[in-house]
């Protein structure tokens, strides 16, 4: 950046970087947590019927209110939900970024509880608002205790919690939840992008969404339904949380294709859904394997396993990539974050990982 | 909204309504300045096919830095543009937000001058940033004079000009664009949504990007290419401006259907835009045809043209709407936009109001 465009650049934003893994061409890419399946081409086949069907008039403004799609993600979760109790957006992020726009912002506060999704802070700075850093558990959990004594402390405006949590793949209790949100006074937004993936009884918030009208819970089809390239995040909450949305909301912000593509993948949701159960079958045997390779691991109910403690992780890293593996540095020094991949890409993760820590024991 | 979350949300947003026109199911819509013109059959094969390339890996989140699609922008803008200087996102809208999240915001302040694009002043808002109203002159201009002063006055951080400017069809001389440029010290955007319907000899801003690092030229597919519905929004800049944008744009705000689509749709750029020249002989049809019905008509260099001066807009507004055609009411009381259409909607359009009139003289 030149000199006279940093000068007008926002003060607070001066000398960060752009968030963003690297993307780099390897073999095996198991840094993103994406799914690792392409669509069926039964599903496929689907979307591009719907596609075809609206792409002649896209000389015409999408529906704003996008609800059909809104009706059609209320009927996949369940719960009693309506179109009303839903929104949707371009990926979870730009719910977020509507979430904070609506009720944080300057002079706002918004608490959470790292290690977790950096998105949180990272939206909670482009939009204005304070962060405040909770802190997990050393084993990175979350209990009702720190979560309360950190909301009555702050008292944020917005209280994100993670679960199944990311980077490190812990689910809370929804005692955990029922305790925040006794304890504030604000907006409490359970992210639950991984929550397709939690071990069998492991509760989703949406189960706390009658009677709790600040409960906001965030979901994606970017992960569980492998569809990270449509951009189709949402959230579901009191029709006053949605209609307090609008307010904020770009208009026309989600495109036609978008609607018609997330629809028809909805659709599907059964075959789509069907590599979840595989997904789980390798992260679990990650979690078995890099145990048995003496590595610390925590606990996982999403996608993806943090493993550690290692003597450097940049190096174990570094030397994933030279093998063809990419897998995420979050960032936390000793751990690393790999997604569970396909079973041909866990060997070779698992494989690569072995020979690197037999060369850096 | 609930008095509970109304008491969450934002002070500056409490009594505020969403921003978008009533989205009324009528024969003739005139209101949104959409391209009347469904996309033709080669071109949206062309884009189907773009599409079905790119659904099987839906899996994987799409480029970040949509590379591609900008070369392929910059080519179309032409005057010496590169990748580097080009930047995409959902709409324009979504750009002028980060434009704001990027060089406004908390503390600091954007000027504009009203009636110009509503959005301006809106997204000013969702981002903290401070408005301020420079107005233009009666006739809907906007000399230098009066920008320099305001600019002078007000020493905004971001400016906002707009040529063609919507809702009033006025296009800006280069000569106003360089003096608010000389005159700040902060970014100048210059919203040219419609400048491919301008009238010969009107000059685009982009022609003065080269040594101008604080100016910044913003465009759509939306409106020429007939492309709405697809939320396609770009601008061309200096590349430490593009690279100013990655600190606040959400990561993967891209999808790959939107990208693969409006790349295919920018390969048949001539054939999209061959549409411009039969809009722009209905827009000149109105402007002839309302200035013979007595009307005041503002000279229009966009899609669209704004007449009056009505005694009861409002009720012109909606006995046309009693008469199936739809046009908008911006908010500027005697005065009414109605967007060039096919010519048989321009006729149903000027037979209504002609009939409307007659009845409310």
């Amino acid at each position: 950046m030149t000199d006279e465009i940093q000068r007008l650049l926002r003060d607070d934003l001066r000398g960060r970087s752009p968030y963003g893994a690297p993307q780099l061409d390897v073999a095996v890419r198991l840094n993103t947590n994406e799914n690792s399946y392409p669509l069926p081409g039964e599903v496929a086949a689907s979307i591009e019927k719907a596609l075809s069907g609206v792409v002649r008039d896209l000389n015409r403004y999408p529906d704003r209110d996008a609800v059909e799609l809104r009706r059609d993600l209320a009927n996949y979760l369940g719960h009693d939900l309506d179109v009303a109790n839903l929104w949707a957006a371009n990926g979870s992020n730009e719910i977020l970024q509507q979430l904070l726009q609506a009720f944080a912002g300057p002079g706002r506060t918004a608490l959470g509880f790292t290690p977790a999704y950096s998105m949180h802070p990272l939206i909670s700075a482009s939009t204005g608002t304070a962060w405040v850093d909770g802190h997990r558990e050393a084993d990175f959990g979350l209990s009702a205790e720190r979560a309360v004594d950190q909301v009555t402390r702050h008292r944020p405006d917005v209280v994100f919690l993670c679960s199944p949590n990311n980077p490190t793949g812990t689910a809370l209790g929804l005692d955990v939840v029922e305790a925040v949100l006794e304890a504030g006074t604000g907006l409490v937004v359970v992210d639950e992008a991984y929550a397709e993936f939690a071990r069998d009884g492991v509760p989703s918030a949406l189960r706390l969404l009658g009677g709790n009208p600040r409960l906001v819970v965030t979901r994606t089809m970017s992960k569980a339904f492998g569809f990270a390239g449509a951009r189709l995040g949402y959230l579901a909450a009191d029709a006053a949380v949605v209609d307090a949305l609008q307010l904020v909301r770009l208009p026309y912000h989600l495109s036609s294709l978008t609607q018609a593509a997330a629809r028809a993948a909805l659709g599907h949701a059964p075959t789509l859904l069907s590599t979840v159960a595989a997904i789980k079958e390798q992260r679990d045997r990650v979690v078995t394997e890099l145990t048995r390779l003496g590595l610390a691991v925590a606990p996982s109910d999403a996608n993806f396993v943090l493993f550690g403690s290692l003597a450097d992780s940049k190096a174990v890293w570094r030397s994933l990539v030279d093998r063809g593996v990419l897998i995420r540095d979050v960032g936390l020094d000793g751990w690393l974050r790999v997604t569970a991949g396909t079973p041909d890409e866990t060997t070779a993760f698992l494989e690569a990982l072995t020979a690197v820590l037999k060369e850096n024991p």
